[in-house]
């Protein structure tokens, strides 16, 4: 099976980047592209972010050989009934959400005999929306592909495919393991990094424009995850609960045990921590998934 | 009262930079340096950190108009002990800890009778040693002098002229709100970054290697703060105990309530929090403190 026309549904930074990818990395696709909001859409015409800008989903998906949907997990449904009725047989459907068992069962529900294999990249920026995305925003990133049992592998090799030419590493997974990995790499960090960032703006004792000033001593890491995308992250916990809920215990456990260091005195333990954590750090950068530079990289 | 010759004792990523900027922007102050660690002088002398590497703390003081102590904050007082009985009379000592309440203590044990006025530049990078410094690192960081009441003003103006001059902003502060401050700013961002990461890497379910392999979903981040030099944090916690406590106790409340929020399918509660720490990222740019960029600027 070919992949020669894509349809995305939501033209924000990841449906942008899928199709300014594509347009760049693999120009023989076909893209189509909707969005709920004429602002997105007009927005998306003028950046020419797919090839077409369509008025509806059941439009953009016509003759579609894959299907991605680009919109917050709780939307997944809703977004695939608007097209449902329209769907070529035999096409692919998937979608980039960050919870991966909550849309395998919204959208079986909503796509019933329809072949569904999501397929979430690991890459984003707390940027959203149809101005933020950009090309290379999967390259030597990470895929994920989220296959049910009884998908069809030409179907699991096409999707492969069409997500290793837009640059990314692809690795199959299932639903389960999926979401309990993402909830500690990316969603704990940043239910944390909101959390901080909260408690850090409602002190009585320091001031908000302190907080801003001094940001510059990690505080303002933090600030950066925690402009990601509203709608989006509150699904994510909603849709990902259990495992969420799970990692986030072991890591409440973790702090009160450094809590109880810190309150103890015992610097024996607080450098072993600190002592491993730099290991990991670079491994990250050995592996290529972040920048070398100190600092991210930043100016100064 | 005119700085014309700052001794710098400890020459890692705070000393070296203090050299490298005094360098850069205050050509006609002369510089000394001395560190304990035989390996970190020769570097010092390759790279040119100060104008003359001393080979003792006692000799880098003579005729120092101004003393800054770059060591870890539990080696104050120590390092101080190394050149007490040499340090000229109505020499400025002063340091970089971020902890201001154990340092202010510390230093006027050791050295009694001295003018001493702690200045905690809020800058950094994840890096340590003789080789992370450079001379950019506090343009347009705040710098936060903590004078205790009975310092003499002329002194006071001299180190804020003197930190002007390498590019920083200056404040002034009581030592106990700059420990409250930092604690709220950097003290807590590193102690959760190194927890997170420390939970990560010890989980069975999820291995160390897909940890890595999926940090970009947001975990890289912290992997950064957390990679901070290890003994330099540990003295930072074991030495602003108190602070780091109460911030932390904060923290834990807000955590717990949004765990509830997401274990009770509260979405509101969720949405508006990640609305309004939104906005405090705007005010971290706004302001100067962080490059506007998405990613913090991070190739792609």
């Amino acid at each position: 099976m070919t992949i020669r026309k894509v349809a995305i549904i939501g033209l924000g930074l990841l449906g942008g980047s899928i199709g300014l990818a594509s347009k760049e990395r693999a120009a023989d696709i076909v893209t189509t592209g909707y969005d709920r909001d004429p602002d997105t859409r007009a927005a998306a015409k003028r950046r020419e972010l797919v090839g077409t800008v369509c008025d509806s989903a059941s439009e953009a998906v016509i003759d579609a050989d894959l299907v991605i949907l680009c919109v917050p997990v709780g939307a997944m449904e809703s977004a695939a009934r608007d097209f449902g009725d329209h769907l070529p047989e035999g096409a692919i459907v998937s979608d980039v959400g960050s919870s991966k068992k909550s849309v395998q069962n919204a959208l079986a529900r909503a796509l019933s005999g329809h072949t569904i294999i999501p397929a979430p990249p690991v890459a984003g920026t707390e940027q959203s929306g149809p101005a933020a995305g950009f090309s290379t925003l999967f390259a030597d990133r990470w895929c994920i592909i989220t296959p049910p049992e009884s998908a069809d592998q030409n179907a699991v090799d096409a999707l492969c495919d069409f997500w290793s030419r837009l640059g990314s590493k692809v690795e199959i997974m299932d639903a389960d393991h999926h979401d309990l990995v993402l909830a500690v790499t990316s969603h704990i960090p940043h239910l944390i990094a909101y959390t901080i960032v909260g408690t850090a703006s409602d002190l009585e004792d320091v001031t908000r424009s302190e907080v801003i000033k001094y940001s510059a001593g990690g505080f303002r890491d933090f600030t950066r995850i925690a402009a990601s995308d509203p709608v989006m992250w509150r699904d994510v916990f909603l849709n990902n609960k259990s495992a969420v809920l799970e990692m986030l215990g072991r890591f409440t456990e973790d702090l009160t045990a450094l809590q109880r260091a810190i309150r103890s005195g015992d610097g024996e333990k607080l450098h072993d921590l600190f002592s491993r954590t730099r290991a990991i750090r670079r491994e990250v950068i050995d592996q290529g998934q972040d920048d070398s530079k100190p600092d991210f990289g930043r100016e100064h």
